[in-house]
């Protein structure tokens, strides 16, 4: 019986949670070893949840459904193998996707089998066993999501978790002849899955209906804070809400000359917020400290190992991209994600942000005397801006002062929007940055 | 003048391109050796171009406004140095953002100093040396777009191009007293760029005030079908236009299923459009034969690095992760973009993709007999899902055909669509591959 099987009967006050647990347990049990399932919640905890149940609201939308569950997506109280022994870790939380399924009603009824690690997508990569496929002849179940699609092909429960990332939510799917839903990257949170590769994974759905897939997506689709790979298409805010830096690091004209323009943009906005601006300076950190340099190189490696003739500064900056790895690089991925994860906070709470473009100006004989240094100072509130995905507009916000009768050094502002506001971007300037502060 | 002011000037008569040229040749002659320029186009030239307008449509957004390129930007007929005179190449056509200024009307005056290879927020970096800001007092210009900010600042031409990855288009900006723009990346197409870091590189504009950027980004603004990094914020298409493959890569009994479903399914979709597979399989080929095997030794490396008990297999295939570096893994990722503005293109002409989601099958003794070989086979039609941003769902498609009585062998098809349309990807599936055909 599938989902909606399930509630026409619930409904009709044919069947009660508490049968259906019995039967579930009755099927786990009259298929002996079958390799589908790494552990089974206890049957006195799944009666207690089936009888919980019955004083939840009925019209959940997975109320009564019992669901299986890929081993390596967190279920608090059952271990996470990997099907890996050694891995294996008691979660004390559900993944995101699972609090979700058990906000609705589902019953969870145990961990099931998988290739290794997720690595495969054949089925027989585990040592707890390779399931066949319920299409029997010694066949494959596919994998790596082998015990979810087995579970739900043999009739067992009407609903599993997958995890996709090379094909494991389909591949089992087709070789067990039913429906495996592999979501648009991020739409359903992944936050307590082991990760495969973390920029690609997907928890994915398998059921006996494309209805009943539907009706699943429903429930797991949205935003998940534990996760910042976490997306969805939501439109862009709009207003004047200003964001302005909480602390900064700026000489002391700048700083002055930056505090009377958020002074006066300020008066202008509808709201301010104060933002702590340590992560923008760790998503820049990314782009000369980090692997990132290695893409400077990934254009220029050929034309450096000839015999051309390029500035000392430059080949230096360059060739330091030979020391960083691929797992550097992805490494770095994952933590510029968390940092876009905050950036996308940010704009939720504000339309534009307010940054000074330049902690400091200098001449050409002090650049030349700390090159790199120098250089970095000067990027030190621009160049996490493409990393973090965003658009800005740099406008003029005039001089220094001046006690010394040098005629101050020049300061601007940038207003930063994310990406596809420059057309706010642009009006936010002209309302909030007037050009006679030039 | 600025543009807005320009235009007026035109409008009334007071003015002709001819002269603005010849006012602009003057001010650079007048400017002497300011480090601004790398080369400039022949005075002949521009004239012949201000000569030529005056059959074109004044009411173009950029007629007769003269414009500065930086020099890591390709202009038809001058060379490309990016400051580097062993890297200099001339090219034989415009960069998609100069061609879109040209068909603006503009005049394109020559092209502007810059750190080389834009490495560098100061501009002090060049062989062909270091502007002034147009503060004076030896203050640097900022840079790496240090002659396109110093060329609007001076008054030379009211607006110029540069690129910014990390600041590049703003610091220069802040320190000459301008407007600094920076888009959303891939708002403005960087076809004919030299890169710097290709996934990060913006075409940025200079101009004196923020209505003049917000007319030339009008201009620049659009798809580039030469840049794999071009992206807007178009709503989905709806419909049902069904790509399916041109050929296919499966075994017999698969394939004439598959041709049944196709049958079936073109029967029922307004359109069916053919599809060259090839650049799928080349994206799928990334997951295992490419850098992203670094992923997953990058969540596991130190656990692998234990005394863990993990699969010869699984070990192997996750190690290879070793074996790429930074450099390896941004150029994949590049050629991965190629491939995603590919699939951009394709769900352009069609609504969803039909496939098969398995090529063959395999008992779990075959698997045995080739586990890496065979597993890679599974995943032909699957592992490209994830890279390539799309959704997918899988649906039953019934049996091979049994000629000596084994029962066949289980096939499915998966509907792909680009990201977030699984609910036009669910419904699709119901009407092109009803459940009957399990």
């Amino acid at each position: 019986m599938g989902v909606r099987g399930l509630r026409t009967a619930y409904r009709a006050g044919a069947l009660r949670p508490l049968t259906v647990v019995e039967d579930v347990l009755a099927r786990i049990a009259g298929r002996g070893d079958d390799a589908v399932w790494i552990s089974v919640t206890p049957a006195d905890e799944l009666r207690e949840r089936a009888l919980a149940l019955e004083s939840l609201d009925r019209e959940l939308p997975l109320w009564g459904v019992p669901v299986a569950v890929k081993d390596n997506i967190d279920v608090a109280g059952l271990p996470t193998t990997a099907a890996c022994p050694d891995f294996a870790r008691l979660p004390d939380a559900d993944a995101g996707a699972v609090r979700r399924l058990r906000e609705a009603g589902a019953i969870v009824v145990g961990k099931t089998n998988l290739d290794q690690f997720a690595t495969g997508l054949n089925g027989t990569r585990s040592p707890y066993g390779a399931p066949e496929s319920v299409f029997g002849g010694d066949l494959i179940s596919g994998g790596s999501s082998s015990g979810s699609a087995v579970a739900v092909a043999a009739g067992i429960v009407p609903v599993a978790l997958g995890t996709d990332t090379a094909g494991s939510g389909r591949v089992p799917a087709a070789l067990n002849g039913i429906v495996g839903l592999k979501p648009t990257r991020g739409l359903v949170g992944a936050s307590g899955v082991v990760p495969a590769c973390r920029s690609l994974d997907c928890v994915s759905v398998f059921t006996r209906d494309l209805g009943d897939a539907a009706t699943v997506l429903d429930v797991l689709a949205g935003p998940d804070p534990d996760d910042p790979w976490s997306r969805s298409g939501t439109p862009l805010p709009v207003g004047l809400r200003l964001a302005v830096p909480a602390e900064l690091d700026v000489d002391p004209g700048v700083g002055a000359r930056f505090a009377e323009v958020v002074d006066r943009a300020a008066a202008r906005a509808d709201e301010v917020v104060g933002v702590d601006v340590g992560p923008l300076r760790e998503a820049g950190d990314l782009l000369y400290g980090g692997p990132w340099v290695a893409e400077r190189l990934a254009v220029l490696e050929e034309f450096l190992a000839g015999p051309a003739d390029v500035l000392p500064v430059t080949r230096a900056v360059i060739e330091r991209g030979k020391d960083f790895s691929a797992v550097d690089a992805f490494r770095a991925r994952y933590r510029l994600q968390e940092l876009r994860a905050w950036a996308a906070r940010l704009f939720e709470t504000a339309d534009v942000l307010l940054l000074p473009t330049v902690p400091t100006t200098f001449t050409r004989a002090e650049l030349a005397e700390e090159p790199v240094a120098r250089n970095l100072v000067l990027g030190r509130y621009t160049q996490f801006t493409n990393l973090l995905d965003l658009a800005a507009v740099a406008v003029p916000a005039g001089f220094t002062a001046d006690p010394d009768g040098t005629g101050g050094r020049p300061c601007g502002v940038t207003l930063f929007g994310p990406a596809f506001s420059e057309t706010r971007l642009l009006a936010a300037a002209a309302a909030l940055v007037p050009m006679e502060v030039r």
